[in-house]
């Protein structure tokens, strides 16, 4: 049995301890990051709070094995005295959703091999995706991450904006956007490009351009420049 | 029964094509663009060509209902001299890659009810999606389209470069992009933003930029500014 105890009761925390609740051979605590008088005893305490409180809260824990789950923060970070370790999910996170921890990737860090087999543990005791990542890597991969979220979403946003502003429903394209997602699980993003910037088609561009306003041009240039370099 | 011609053995046609040989009540004739000696009569004749050709390969057929399955490309672009329309897929084709083509968008343009009438009996014997769209609002889908499909593709592109670079798996980041491929479908573009950009968090921002090469800080930078600027 591992005994895990979370600090902070945010979309993170809060999706985690429901999942632990279910989970064979875990038992999970979950407490406030602002009520740390009485923290409890656990095998590992999984810090789930924001990046820049992260180094406070931590060196406030006594417990033996102290981790965050944060993808941008480095193992050192972590101000406590004892272990520590990295236990950072790859998902976006809402409130109001439930989250598939079958699907999510683990990525994992620790300071020695026992401390990491234990979290591998608690890890597929939800999930199934296990990886070791140091925090060199794990930065890489949340900035990667912030290109095929936070900007694909935005590539979304204006493309919603476009439809809108000419009485077009935006779900015409929710079968291209779930096409384009999966295409990149067996094709290279490199190979699976197609339209006018690889074609180099500049009537098309042309005219495109024309439909949109000033910051929408302005992207779009910049994206169709970048991909006809191949860079 | 609908007779059907395909002129154009590229991508779109021949995958139409396909389709059509298992779809109830059309008959179908694949030929190529560049062998327009005898055009078969038909219902319909759909010229599946590049855009900067229709022009010309419509201006030689005689046939009594031609369109075109152009995005970009006007209703008015085709020079025959009986009647016209458009018959346009929202999606990616891909050559070795099958289509469902249930879950394709029709988009469907023509210059009198009747001859729609004849589009949209056609679109429904392969598909369950019919929409009454306008060359100016083809237009404006197809801008909309570059975005979700084609920009969106270059973020994956990114996202796998920085991988690459840093030896981390690109698959990690596969349910993420799938999750926010699927949140649009229920949520707004714009409710459905997180990261570090629409939370304005400077530190993570200034650490993202240094992991980049110069394109890449550009593409971030100027994203990342539109974000803020909910534009």
């Amino acid at each position: 049995m591992i005994s895990v105890v979370i600090i902070g009761n945010g979309n993170v925390g809060s999706h985690l301890y429901k999942a632990f609740l279910y989970a064979d051979g875990v038992t999970a605590t979950l407490i406030n990051s602002r009520n740390l008088e009485k923290i409890p005893q656990a095998d590992i305490t999984i810090i789930a709070v924001t990046d820049d409180v992260i180094a406070k809260i931590s060196s406030k824990v006594k417990n033996s094995f102290v981790v965050h789950t944060s993808g941008s923060v480095s193992i050192n970070s972590l101000k406590n005295n004892t272990s520590k370790g990295v236990f950072y999910m790859l998902q976006t996170f809402s409130k109001n959703k439930n989250v598939d921890f079958s699907e999510i990737p683990f990525c994992l860090e620790a300071d020695n091999d026992e401390d990491f087999l234990l979290l591998k543990k608690l890890a597929q005791s939800l999930g199934k995706k296990v990886y070791q990542i140091d925090s060199k890597q794990r930065k890489a991969l949340h900035v990667a991450a912030v290109f095929v979220n936070n900007f694909t979403n935005h590539m979304y946003k204006i493309g919603y904006d476009v439809c809108t502003e000419h009485s077009v429903p935006f779900e015409i394209l929710q079968p291209l956007i779930n096409e384009t997602a999966a295409k990149v699980a067996t094709l290279l993003p490199e190979k699976a490009q197609t339209g006018p910037a690889i074609r180099n088609d500049k009537e098309t561009i042309k005219n495109h351009l024309f439909l949109l306003n000033k910051n929408q041009q302005k992207i779009y240039t910049l994206i169709t420049k970048s991909i006809q370099n191949g860079d």
